[in-house]
This record gives structure tokens, C-alpha cells and sequence, in this order.
């Protein structure tokens, strides 16, 4: 009993270690460590040094963009400050900065005639076609207005009238492109609780008031021209404050936090976002009509319309950090390894097919074993085991001699 | 010396493979090719085919979304346009549109009485404990407002008076059925560069002016009616408009870019955002506060509080891209590979344990070698290596006569 | 014909193992089993308890949040409520609450005096310097304004007029510490198709009416008191209303989709959102400005100025959910696998180089071939392969007897 126990803990603190053939061959032995030596390469030099397959990454960042406008524009003769042009005013990650307004004054609720063209009627009937529209400036009616000595007239519609005449020739706020943007953005790596800023602690208040950005010699100035971002993005002001648009403030953060914090900073790009529309003639520009209210001394609500031809800027903050970590480690290790060995897949290709006496390297890398041999050693004597090493033979090798002497007893 | 260093490069330039013991055995055969080709087939069809692993994948979609709304509707008997219902008006991915609203108009600072009925009064004392409240109409002063007449008084406020009754029943504006959403999406995959539109660059202004989403028909025109949204959520634009709700578009980019450019387009769903809440009685629908400030004639600020239920829209995008990539190819081409050897573990289980002649072919595959064999050789004569191979002895093979031979001289 | 594709559908149902070297030794064995122990327990632990290398993850998270903020507060000596305090007043994810607020009325278009001590001057010229100015509250039309009988003037600038002066020392809203905020958060992880909500719903209205948001007694409440929410972030109160500031309110969805559905639960975490720019002197605090605008009976339109100062509250969702996938699994199990089969080569090491005997044990585990033999063999007589088994010989046993005797015929 204690024997068997001796024998179970016996076999089990074993080492089973493959046997291997080694193959002095210069030819053979060459190839193998080139492959070899190319497969560590490729995993060092690309998996390891340029992807940085040994670190975790952290892509979903957090990010809280605050934003300031400032500088000064005219618009219907009026000076406009930051109160009258930015939408949304607090400050957001998106905002818009209003280049251009049609401003519909006095508008009370009531019906009066309809001033797109599209809406033009000799008859009532006329005017029947358009019940639902959608793309008028208030609700059909039905009926077609026209006086007297006009040879056409206009439908009439139920809303705000007078109806917007938004064909008018207005001068955009061309000083836009003096406007300065200020963007403050924090970030956070949940993954590793890494916090950034999009400026360096050691810019002081003073720096950041007198710089701009620009890549090559501000990288880190968080105050952007509006010119010079709409010149980046290859759009001329004069376009983008006529029909408005949208562009992309992109903040890019690639951090490798095995080096040091300090290098872990934000690149800006700036991208024409409409780009993808560029064929399609709808919807050029960037456009949106809001109201001011305001109440007669008796009480009646009326409304200014605005339409506003804003740009729109978008800052998008993207980004991922990477940290060493033990398991992509472990995992491209392996399969590092792993690949080192699957480089011999090649050369016993190599080895067993294309080299002077592969029948012979055949017979030294397989040994066979028949279902043959197992019986007829099994049928002859069952508690004996004597034959089975008559049995080896080498595969491919049906006529060598050494052997084929141990076979004759069978 | 030049003789030694040959050496050295010899044993260098050597190749090692393993050696392998063949068996020629149908049945494990058999077994050990079904057993690989299902192993291969799993991973060409299911690793390689359906989950793509050969790709790098691109998570941090970019996305920018202008969404801009189009109708009619009538709500207190007034005509509202788009700058009265839509907020924030500028045409962001997250929008309200207005369906219907509880105006309290002229509101003054001042003190009176509140409306809610939580807030009714005998005495001052009743209304001391709700000092504090935050679920009235204004901060508390602890004194009941109370008519000779009545029986019950209700407590005073102190804020913007008259008090808002939110009680009201006003019919909604069902027109919001008819009313159209125009979504311009346009997204990026940083780590591929890409850049697309929501609709085909080949889709005319025209094509697009007049068509309607339709999944089936009309996939990727971007003009939802607002109806057919609703009625895709399994919600009834009644209650959606009586009470407010949110309503997600979900615009999703599945992109493979191996294949061309042009098959990279969205996917819309639409989803009851308040779905999760739907068990618990709070909170239901969706509404907010907002005030109109006007001034009288002799200055002082008045406001006309609305309270607006609404049907806010989230456009939400999210996607992902995939492109051929070596890094991953490797690492599971070498997985797969790997997988493939493993099948042996199952075949050598059958194999050395339920295969008849088991214990022969477990002779076949282990050589045995102990501590004690070794000592002895070592111990007889340490500078020859002549009993060495008097000690192998292939396990489970005590009594083989080829080998027993050269047992002799030990 | 037939007996040669039979040959081959014979050859191809062979089943190849590696040939082993069982080394029974105690030393070796302990070692191996050590190491394997070793590399199983950190796989099982680590790898796949700890860090769930069996599930696939959705890190794209979709989310929608909902936000309604509750309580009232005195500025100006006007009780303010929601509809004033709270931007925007839709309840979006990002909102302000504005607990300062300096009132500049009655602003008409026009020229007037700078009230920033910045633009004081003494002469024309000292203005012209300040031409193109953003710093100032209007154009600055390169004009000094100088009363007769003071020492110093100050620019004129043209603009909204009168100027605003923000150094007016004004109490901020204290109450702000009593409001309430209450979030409505629904996610959806779209790999999984699964949507939760950020409280039960076994929550009833009432409960979730009268709860007050704890980390340990009250995880699931949705209501935040805005006063616990600073203190959490390390603020005071009387700073943070005095000067603005920004707050992350952070929802954090760690979902093992394994489990029971229930326990997919938000955690809430709240950080200072400035903290990076805490080193920074520049732009302490949170402010905005924005107008309201009103007009004379005469139809000129003048507006009330207000810079607010404000608490702003990003709510921040992030998150991930994971569930069993064959494909991470069995990669990870090749890896595991493969890695256990690696203890051989630290094994390899000590039995081949440290062990008594290793060069015997390199003799069994190395069988060498050599170009040399194979030509040999090949010279001899290429037909027959009698010399073959010749020229094995172990590598390392030069003058092995029992192989010796049969390269005699060499």
C-alpha cells in the first residue's frame, strides 16, 4: 500500500521533456535561425517597440471641455460682444459663433401673405396643393392674396407674420476671424486615474493671456485664433461667416504612462466636419433661427426672429494611454515564443522534401508504429513484452537491416 | 582556438526539431483528422470569418451630429414655429421639441399664495414645517393665506407670484406627428483616418429635400418623419406629447474597411430612452422650466414662466471599424496553430489509455531515464560514457531483448 | 492503382506525437511541478478570476442623461428659482447653476466710458494703443474721455453702454448647498443589447421622492444634495458659489453580464473638474455672460446684461460590461496552456546544464544527425539505406559501445 503510494508520487514528480533531433547541417541549420532571427525581430522591433503590445490601454477617457469667446463684431451697425454671438452661452464643448443674422422684426401672430417664391398663387386653388407644407413660414391657409393690380399673388399662411424674407443681402461679421477661443480641458484615464490638463501647470496666468496658439511654436498655447483655425482647416473666412459651417476643434491625447506625466500632452487639429457632404448641394453652411420676445404695454407677446449663419465649432477630445501590464505581456510573449517554434514548420518542410537525404532525416524525425506490430506483439505473448522493440522500425524504412534482423522471430 | 570557435558555429547553425513517434492507427487516426478539422473549421469560420480577429479594430468613433426640425403647430391657439418649440435652437444631437406647455404669465416678485394642494393651511403653524420645501412654487414664510370665507387657506410663498398651477389640461400638439428631423452625421475612425457623411455623396439635394426614412425602402435618406420614430419605439405620439419622453436615434457604423468605402454607411435604430424607469411610477415623461423676462414700462422685470413637456431626441452614434491588421492575425494565426497541436492531448488521452496495446504505445512514445541509471553510469566510470546507453530503456519495457543485450556488460 | 490511394488514405490517417524523454528524477520533477503550479495558479487567479480573460468586453457604452434641479436662493433680493438659475434649462447632462450674478441694466447701443482700470488714459493717444482690444467691454474708438476736473480718463469704447463694472462685490447664493439634483441615467451596452437604469425598479415614487443620495446607506438614490456633491469633491460651499467651478459627477457602469442582471448598478464618484489647472492662476472659477433683451415702446431694443458665475456639473457616464466569449476564452487557454508547456524551457535549462549527470541527460534528450552520416549513407549505396541506423547516434556520446559497433562498416 505504502509502496503504491510511494510509486503514485513517484511518477507524478516526473519531467517529461520532448526528445528532439538535431540536425548538423549547415544548409538546414542557417535558414532555421534566419527565420528565427526574423520572427524576433518582427515581435521586438513591431509588436513590442512600435505597438507596444506589452501595455493595457485605456480608451474611454473622460473629458470636460469649457470654452470662451472673445473679441468684438459689427452687425447691422450694432457692436456685437460675446453675450449677442455665441450659442450656447455657458460655454460648452460646442458652441456657435453667430456671423451673419436676418432679422425678422415686430412679428405678431396673425395671417398675412407668405413670402417665398415657391408660394406664389393666381387662385386659391392654387394655394390648396401647398396645405401641409412644411418648408413655408407658417400654416397654409388655403387662401391666395393678391391685390388687385398684381399679376401674382402669394398665399396666405396663419403664424408669425410678417412672414421672414431671408433673401436679403447682409454683410457677415468678417471681424470674426480677429476673435480669440480659449479652451480648457481636463481629462481623466479612469483605467489608471490619470488627470491632465490641456495646459502645462507651469504656464502662468500671464503666458496663457499674451500667447496664441500655433503647432510648431505654441503647441501648448490654449488660445486659438478663429482665423487661423478656419485657415488650417483650408476654409476662407469670408466663406465659412457668409453661409456658416461646422468645424472640428480635435483634441488628441496619446499617453504613454510608463514615461514620464509630463509628456503626456494634447495635440489639436482642426477639420472642416461638413467635408463628407462636400458633393451633395444641400445644406451648405450652417444655419438656425431662434426668437427674442418681447410684450406691447397691453400685454400681446411678439417676437424678433433671428437667422443666425453661425460656425460651429466642435471640440472633440479623443484619445488613450497605455500602461505596462502583466497579461498583454504574457499573452504576446507567448505567442512570440510560439512563433519562434513555428519557424521549424518551414524547415522540416525544408529538411524532409528539398535536402540531399530527406528519406534518411525522414527516418530519423518519425518513428512508426503499426496497429500490426501492437497486435501480433499482444497476440504472441501477452504477459511477456518482448517482440514490441522488434516492432520499431523506422517509417520510410522497410528494408534496413539492423532491424529487419529483429524481425524474423514474428 | 580557430577549431574551438568552428565549433562554436557549428553547434550554432544546428537544427532542432522534435522527434515524432507515427502511429499507424485508424482508429486514433481518424480520431486526431476529425479532431484537427474541427478545430480548423472553428477557427476559419467562426474566428477568421464571423468575428473578423484578423482585423485591428477602431472604437473611438468621432462623431459631429446638426439636426435641424421642420412643421407646424398650434398650441394655445397660436401658430408655433421652429425658433418656439425646438431647444436649444442652434440644432445640436440632443433636442427638445416642445408638445405642449403650462403658461403662468406676468409673474412678479412678490408674495402669495401657493397653488399646489401638499401646501394648504388652517394655521401659520401648518405652513412652519414646510419651511425649507423644495417642491413648492417659492421659499415658504411660514404665514397661511387664508380668505374670511374659506375653509382651508393655503401658505404663503415668497418668489415670482402668481404662483404657477401646473394642473391645467391642455390638448398637446399632436401636429408633432408630421413635423421632420434632418440629421447630418458626419463621423471619423482616428485610427484609420476615415471620414463619412450619413448619406451618399451621390444623393442629390433634390433626392434629398423630398424623401423619408424608411428602413426598408429608403435606408439612408435623413429626413425622419417624427411619427414613424415614435411609432418604431411602440410608443403613441398622444402619450408622448401629452406627457413628454425621450426618444434615442441610434445611428450606428459598423464599418469593415477592408472592403470598399461605399458599404461603410449608418444603421438607425430607435429606442424608448426612459425604458429602464418604466417600472417605477416617477418622473415620467419629460419636462422642464423656462422663463420669457420682459420689462415694464417703468422698469421692473416681469416673466411669463412656461412649463414645457417635451419630446427630447438623443442622437446618439456609435460604431466601430475594422481593417486587416497583422498584429492580431499573428497572434491568432499562432492561437489557431497552437489549437490545432492541442487536439494531440485529446489523441494521446485515447491513445496511451483506451486504445488496445496502450501500454505498448506508451513504451513507443516515453524513454525512460532515472536518477539511479545516471548515477550508476556516472559512478562506474566518469570519464567514459559507455554504459549510457545500456541505461536507456524505454518505459513500461522491462524485458526487451534488444536492448537487454547491451544491458550485459553493466 | 488502388493499393496506391490506399497507401495514401493510410498515410494520411496517421497520428503523430512528440516522442518524450520521462526524466525520474526528484530534483527536476519538484522543479517542473513547481513552476507548472506556478503558471496554473496564476492563470486561474489572475488571468482568468481576476482580470475575466473568458469574457469579451463592450466598452462603447450608450448613454442618456436627464437632470432637474430643485431648490430656491436669494440674489439681487429676488428669489430665484429653477427657470433662473439652471443653463440649460433642458436638464441636459452638462448644466449650470448659476449662484452669482452681476446685473448690468439697461444697456442701449451707443459710446461711452470703459469702466476696466486697464483702459484708463490721459490722452487720445494713450487709446490708440488699445485699438483692436478684446479685453475691453466694447470697440475701442481711440477717443479718452476726461471730465474737466479729474486727473484721469478712461477710453471710450463703442458698444452696449454703460459698461460693465464686475468688480462689484456681490453674495453669492448660498442656498445653492440645499438644492437637489436629481439624475435619470439610462445606459445600454449595444454588444450585449442589455439597458439599465441608474435605480431599481423595485424603487417606488415615493421612495425615490424623499431619498437623499449616501454612498454607504443610500447607493441607488438618484437625488444628489448639491451641498454633499461639493463637500465629496473636496469644495467648500462659499468658494466654489463665490467664484464658479466645474464638477464631474462621474456614473461608472461595471457590468459582469455573467451574473444576475440586478447586479449591474451604477457607482457614483464626484471630482473637481479644474483639479489639473489648480497650479494655474488663470481662470479660477466658472463664469459666463448672456443678455436679456427688451425693447422701448419706441421699438429700440436694449438688454440686461448678467455674468453669472456658476457651478457647472458635467454628469460623466462611463463604462464597461463584460460576458463569456468563446473566442477570448480560447485564446487565453492556448495562451495558458502553451505558457505551462514553457516551464519546460526553464526546466530544460536546469536539467541540461546544473544536474549531476546533465550531459547524460542531454545524450537521451538529443539525438544528433549530421551531413556528414546522411552523405555517408547516401554514397554507400543509395538504393539500400543498410547504414542508416548507423549512423544514429546520440549527440554528445562519441564513443557509445553499443552504436559503435555498427559504424564499423563505415
Amino acid at each position: 500500500m505504502a509502496s503504491l503510494l510511494l510509486g503514485c508520487i513517484t511518477n507524478f514528480f516526473t519531467y517529461e521533456t520532448t526528445k528532439s533531433v538535431v540536425v548538423k547541417s549547415w544548409s538546414v541549420g542557417i535558414i532555421n535561425r534566419i527565420v528565427q532571427l526574423l520572427i524576433i525581430t518582427y515581435f521586438v522591433g513591431w509588436v513590442f517597440y512600435h505597438e507596444k503590445a506589452y501595455q493595457v490601454s485605456d480608451t474611454g477617457i473622460e473629458s470636460s471641455v469649457m470654452t470662451k469667446v472673445k473679441g468684438f463684431g459689427y452687425q447691422h451697425n450694432r457692436v456685437m460682444d460675446v453675450a449677442d454671438y455665441v450659442f450656447p452661452q455657458q460655454g460648452a464643448g460646442v458652441f456657435c459663433i453667430m456671423t451673419k443674422v436676418i432679422i425678422t422684426e415686430n412679428q405678431f401672430q396673425g395671417k398675412c401673405a407668405e413670402s417665398v417664391k415657391m408660394f406664389s398663387c393666381d387662385t386659391d386653388e392654387d394655394c390648396h396643393k401647398h396645405f401641409g407644407a412644411i418648408l413655408s413660414n407658417g400654416v397654409i391657409t388655403g387662401v391666395c392674396l393678391k391685390s388687385s393690380n398684381d399679376s401674382k399673388g402669394q398665399c396666405e399662411i396663419e403664424g408669425w407674420c410678417p412672414a421672414e424674407n431671408d433673401n436679403l443681402k447682409i454683410t457677415p461679421m468678417l471681424n470674426v476671424k480677429n476673435f480669440t477661443i480659449f479652451i480648457k480641458n481636463s481629462i481623466r484615464f479612469p483605467l489608471f486615474n490619470v488627470t491632465r490638463g490641456n495646459f502645462p501647470s507651469t504656464m502662468t496666468s500671464e503666458e496663457i493671456k499674451n500667447c496664441t496658439y500655433h503647432p510648431e511654436t505654441n503647441p501648448f498655447c490654449p488660445i486659438f485664433r478663429v482665423g487661423d483655425v478656419l485657415n488650417r482647416t483650408g476654409q476662407t473666412v469670408d466663406n465659412l461667416a457668409d453661409k456658416g459651417g461646422e468645424i472640428g476643434i480635435n483634441i488628441e491625447w496619446k499617453c504613454n504612462l510608463d514615461l514620464n506625466i509630463e509628456y503626456c500632452m494634447p495635440k489639436y487639429s482642426f477639420t472642416r466636419l461638413d467635408a463628407p457632404f462636400a458633393k451633395n448641394a444641400v445644406s451648405k453652411g450652417y444655419n438656425f433661427r431662434f426668437a427674442k420676445y418681447f410684450k406691447t404695454e397691453n400685454g400681446t407677446e411678439f417676437r424678433t426672429l433671428h437667422k443666425a449663419f453661425a460656425i460651429r465649432f466642435d471640440v472633440m477630445v479623443t484619445g488613450n494611454a497605455g500602461k505596462f501590464d502583466t497579461i498583454p505581456t504574457l499573452i504576446n510573449l507567448v505567442a512570440a515564443f510560439t512563433s519562434v517554434g513555428l519557424g521549424t514548420v518551414l524547415c522540416d518542410i525544408i529538411l524532409l522534401n528539398f535536402l540531399k537525404g530527406a528519406e534518411q532525416y525522414k527516418a530519423k524525425k518519425f518513428e512508426e508504429v503499426s496497429e500490426a506490430q501492437i497486435e501480433a506483439s499482444l497476440a504472441q505473448s501477452p504477459g511477456s513484452q518482448l517482440s514490441l522493440k522488434a516492432g520499431i522500425k523506422s517509417s520510410y524504412d522497410s528494408g534496413a537491416i539492423s532491424l529487419a534482423t529483429s524481425d524474423q522471430p514474428i
